[in-house]
């Protein structure tokens, strides 16, 4: 890496370490009958995607239907749009469908009409449930208004339903192994109780899960048949907080050049801002809130061990690193560091023009 | 508004509510025999710009070299970057400093060195002085170590020192405009007492200052040479709050689809998250954290009336809307919602694809 010319902050993204993940990722569902159908979101690039092709991976999820016409043009025809659908967007919609297989969210009985009228083709339906995140999605317990929902469904020609889908958020809550292994107990039973109350009358009926700490700590997928995890390709700070990975794990990191010293204060001011981060923070006691810990960069990459130091403050194009004084000696005005960052996945939309694959 | 549209996230400008804070902006400062060199990283767009020209502003701010490169190309040929300088864009700078007239921020004397020998042409320099936003900058008490950068810069050919220049990014933490008025004389006190120090030596230097609280308050800029205000063409709600601003004078929102309406929890999800507005968040004490305030779109753009509603969480793609009854209850899935941005800068940044001027 130090002999690689940067000139400007670059999302550098390790190239082996990110396959190794994507291959234990898709060994483990595999084993296990699970489809691995990753969440595009996290990267939007289509050389990331062909990694995952590589490994064998055949189906992709997104956020929004600008992100499913972007991989639908590199070739990807199995997309679910893991989002509330958005009325306003039927155009888009029909014109995916047109070519590929097309999934879409739906939890609210008077949007299928709308819908309804607005479809030209066939899409998949997978109804959303909220097991806890509190976002969107219906509630597992409130049987009634799923099973009209569906009825709903059942009456049109143009909507498939395919399954339940949930999205628990609630994960990045936990905090270590035991705790994120409890959220995937607590969500998949709410899950697992919709299939035995619906399954009879959708015998496909398939369940969709899948956040980045649940799939990276259990081993046991208990009956889920596809999981989405998207962040799990990079992991950043706040899976590293969380316990859904290990520190060497993290396979992105923001390289910042130094433009300032602050001796009296001990603070390196970096070009590296909310621009190139977004304003994701963590807190910790130690530190209070910050944005990204510091890394050493070195010939392969960056050094994993920890510097100490740590993005303590973020305007729109400058960080503020707070630096032990064994760190803070060695750095110059000119040479660059490494950020791990907080969130990699706004990292990753963020510096869409500014990356760099390496290894 | 409502006439139009509209299908995803949208950032909408009102041109006329901008050009009228250019205008009094620009009539503010050349009454006072002073130059506006607002800063574009606001909005980063040549449209925009074009309103600045029209009234009469020639000479602009940016805050990296791509910025500068790209306003350059767009007929801007007399621009300062103000941050820190990165040795690493000398190529970018050399580009520049032979087609247009460009002021780099100096404030590390080591870096002079290294700057000259990468330096094919002349460029103007600007120290940048700390004068308590404590990012960068050197303090201006330390008239030593700013002499000792003067003479070095003196001994160059390239570098031509221009003056000093200030971020007084502390009067983000000013309320009210007493607050502001404040801040402004104490880092006015400080800017004046360095031009009484060493202008003698420097016969033509300039004060340059400026966020825009400040120059929004004040009426007297009181021997400031030019001011450098960029967010006040939109203002935000983080201005708002400072009291830099009117609510009525923000005139940029982000119109956002309503994809989900939760009854139990009085929620309203909209496609509208972190990609589109940054995480920057504000807090109060009825609110607590929160990610922005929701507005009625109206037929000629938004309300300005408070509907009690605001944005209280955000992931990658939703935000998740808290409305009181009388807002609530008037909101379908399907249609759209203004939300008035914290952090306008971040969000223009986010949504250059997806912008819209209206009026």
């Amino acid at each position: 890496m130090k002999d690689l010319t940067l000139s400007k902050p670059t999302f550098i993204i390790d190239k082996k370490k990110s396959i190794d993940k994507i291959e234990a990722m898709f060994k483990k569902a595999t084993r296990q009958g699970v489809q691995l159908r990753p969440h595009f979101k996290t990267h939007q690039n289509y050389e990331i995607g062909t990694w995952f092709r590589e490994v064998g991976v055949r189906a992709i999820t997104v956020s929004s239907c600008e992100m499913a016409e972007y991989f639908a043009f590199d070739g990807w025809n199995d997309i679910t749009i893991a989002f509330s659908v958005n009325l306003n967007e039927a155009d888009k919609i029909n014109s995916l469908s047109s070519r590929i297989n097309l999934n879409i969210l739906l939890e609210d009985i008077e949007v299928v009409t709308s819908l309804e009228e607005k479809l030209t083709n066939k899409v998949g339906v997978f109804v959303e449930i909220d097991t806890g995140y509190k976002r969107a999605g219906l509630n597992p317990a409130d049987t009634e208004t799923i099973g009209q929902l569906l009825k709903k469904i059942s009456t049109s020609d143009k909507l498939i339903f395919k399954g339940f889908l949930t999205f628990a958020g609630h994960s990045y809550f936990a905090q270590g192994e035991a705790e994120i292994q409890r959220v995937f107990n607590q969500y998949m039973d709410d899950m697992l109780r919709l299939k035995e109350k619906f399954g009879r009358a959708f015998l496909s009926l398939k369940l969709s899960a899948g956040d980045t700490p649940t799939c990276s700590i259990v081993s046991n997928f208990r009956g889920v048949d596809e999981i989405r995890p998207g962040n799990f390709i990079f992991y950043d700070l706040m899976q590293v907080l969380i316990g859904s990975c290990k520190r060497e794990q993290v396979s992105a990191i923001v390289a910042c050049p130094v433009v300032a010293i602050h001796k009296e204060r001990q603070e390196i001011i970096i070009f590296g801002g909310a621009v190139h981060f977004s304003k994701e923070m963590l807190t910790t006691p130690e530190k209070g809130a910050f944005y990204g810990d510091v890394v050493e960069l070195s010939g392969k990459g960056w050094k994993t061990e920890e510097t100490g130091a740590y993005v303590s403050w973020m305007s729109q194009e400058h960080g503020v690193v707070k630096a032990p004084a064994s760190f803070f000696e060695r750095i110059k005005v000119g040479e660059f560091i490494g950020v791990i960052p907080v969130h990699s996945c706004l990292v990753a939309n963020l510096m869409k023009g500014s990356t760099l694959i390496i290894n």
